[in-house]
């Protein structure tokens, strides 16, 4: 194997498979990214099991192999190069790597011992916009569990519709559901690993390529295809929640209000949440506002907001944490709060249209 | 007390004095910020008893008086309120502040509990520009010693001559010295822990007053005067190194070279160097050209950088640390490596004028 290509090229491919290096992994080579020279493109490939990456650059080949070398000592090596043409050559157990004054060799393992990341045999592909794609991800994936031993609820529901896609994540205390308009032709549930979802909402931002991408969905597998870029992601398996039952149909009191009001409001009254239980805030509705208000050893705050409050008026706590995850993951102007009594889950929805719903539990509290 | 001021000079404020704050005293009073309102002035102090800091702005006082609260949790509350006017109030054991919807309440404590900072006397001023001053302050302060036991080592020695200024730092492993023009009418040595300088560093590159600050030196203190801050600085006592005399006056091998290109192959090469022991790169020069090379288990380098070499070959191995610090500190285009032996320091100089000399003690190689 031997090739020249340029630096930025090079470096853009790592930075891309190296989303998928595992840096806690006890297997050696799932440190390392695989490098495969053919027909005049550079395959680079890494894995950690549950997500893969394989992507290709154009170089200019003058001898065709593998080999696989430790993903973090060839990226800071390649990153760290000047702007520059670089050429790489294999030799018996070592990689040498040139680049006007620079001359390195380092370490490599044989190819032959990269886990297979295999390909999809399907020819069913769900175009959907990169955009929507990670809209979808932002505005759920931050409600799923973070314990791995909460199992299914670690991931995201994709709940493909013929004629749209709903992303769904909760974790017993909050739950987001979003909805975009899409073509899929097919009607299949699949859950992904939320930290993949994140992973991959990263890969699409940084790909140059064209506005959409492909997915492709397998038993145990979604692929997501770029031009130059093949994501593999392992899915959960298991029967995810019946989340559509446990959202209120009804509401008793109707707030809609200015979303980065509120959201700041929020972020100040839980300076002094922080350090009590549950970052407990209190919300008092009353015609015409909220008060957001919490106490602490070291003081209390109260912050007034304007609201268009429908109903009776409702004092409720909430943890401020759970509030100011779904204030941050949308952009619109203004929001509506949908809630029933002191002890019953808040409803978070756009002003119109069903775009996404919020859940959140309230934090019982002693009203004074 | 009871005053009305912007949002932002009250932010800023809060962010000056707060480097004077120490996190992990278990001194509750110096986690907080003194504020004192008098003839429509704001003073706001803090101490960690090693550095104080006193700053000032113009706001609208109804009422004088003193009081301390949490720098922590003030300084929070300031910076998320909008950018409108503030208003505070002085209340029995607390403090309110009110902000378009916002109200906040936090708990205060007497002002007499304070630390007194403590004025300075002399009317001898050392007027040195800021750039002049933060200069200094870069080129030395990282050579240091960071291991409180190593006493003096970990301050600089700050030498004002009539027409100059000189500022030294070594840890024992390397030697940093600058210099910088100045009439400062005086000829005193005193030693500022080099922790403290970096925070002058900072406060003076914040502050929007004029180009120059004004020094006053005490017996157990050095004082910096801007505009509307006051900075007061423990001294270190003791003896500080005779560094002079371990600076060689003799050179057998001069090397010139880009200061970029050296750095940059430095940094590749360490980053085989970084696993095995010292950091150690070892340098070989000849004639028109200076190669660096390491090696690990991980692979090994070789860098090849053009240079001007007078003097005979040599071959002589450094922890790369030290040498990226000096190259890193510096912003000349070219500069001169003076050499002698194998075992014998290094320095690193201008090409011209004597603005900066770092010494650095070579690490002894097996040369193979």
């Amino acid at each position: 194997m031997k090739f020249t290509c340029t630096q930025i090229a090079l470096a853009k491919a790592i930075n891309t498979v190296s989303r998928a290096v595992s840096v806690r992994t006890t297997i050696p080579i799932l440190k390392g990214i695989l490098m495969t020279v053919k027909d005049g493109r550079l395959t680079m490939s890494a894995s950690d099991l549950d997500l893969s990456i394989e992507t290709s650059i154009d170089v200019q080949a003058s001898g065709e192999g593998s080999t696989v070398v430790s993903a973090k000592l060839f990226g800071e090596i390649i990153r760290k190069l000047p702007n520059s043409l670089v050429t790489i050559e294999q030799e018996e157990g070592k990689l040498n790597i040139k680049c006007i004054g620079s001359d390195f060799s380092i370490v490599s393992l044989p190819a032959e011992e990269f886990p297979v990341i295999g390909g999809v045999d399907s020819k069913n592909f769900i175009d959907i916009k990169k955009e929507d794609l990670s809209d979808l991800i932002k505005k759920t994936v931050f409600a799923a569990s973070i314990d791995e031993k909460k199992g299914i609820l670690t991931g995201c529901l994709i709940n493909f519709k013929p004629e749209n896609i709903e992303m769904v994540a909760l974790d017993g205390f909050r739950m987001a559901v979003a909805n975009k308009d899409a073509s899929t032709g097919t009607d299949r549930r699949i859950i992904v690993p939320a930290r993949i979802l994140s992973e991959i909402n990263k890969i699409i931002a940084d790909d140059e390529g064209s506005d959409s991408v492909s997915l492709v969905i397998e038993d145990k597998k979604l692929e997501i295809l770029t031009e130059d870029t093949r994501v593999v992601a392992r899915l959960l398996e298991g029967e995810f929640i019946k989340y559509t039952d446990i959202i209120p149909q009804n509401w008793k009191t109707r707030v809609v209000t200015g979303r980065e009001d509120v959201l700041s409001s929020i972020e100040r009254a839980s300076l002094l949440a922080k350090e009590g239980k549950n970052n407990l805030v209190k919300l008092s509705i009353s015609e015409g506002s909220i008060d957001i208000s919490s106490r602490s050893e070291e003081g209390n705050v109260n912050e007034h907001v304007g609201a268009d409050v429908q109903g009776p008026d409702l004092v409720i706590g909430f943890n401020s944490k759970y509030l100011l995850d779904v204030l941050k993951s949308i952009s619109d102007e203004e929001i509506a709060f949908e809630l029933g009594t002191s002890v019953s889950s808040c409803l978070i929805k756009p002003v119109d249209g069903k775009d996404y719903t919020y859940l959140v539990l309230p934090v019982r509290i002693t009203v004074a």
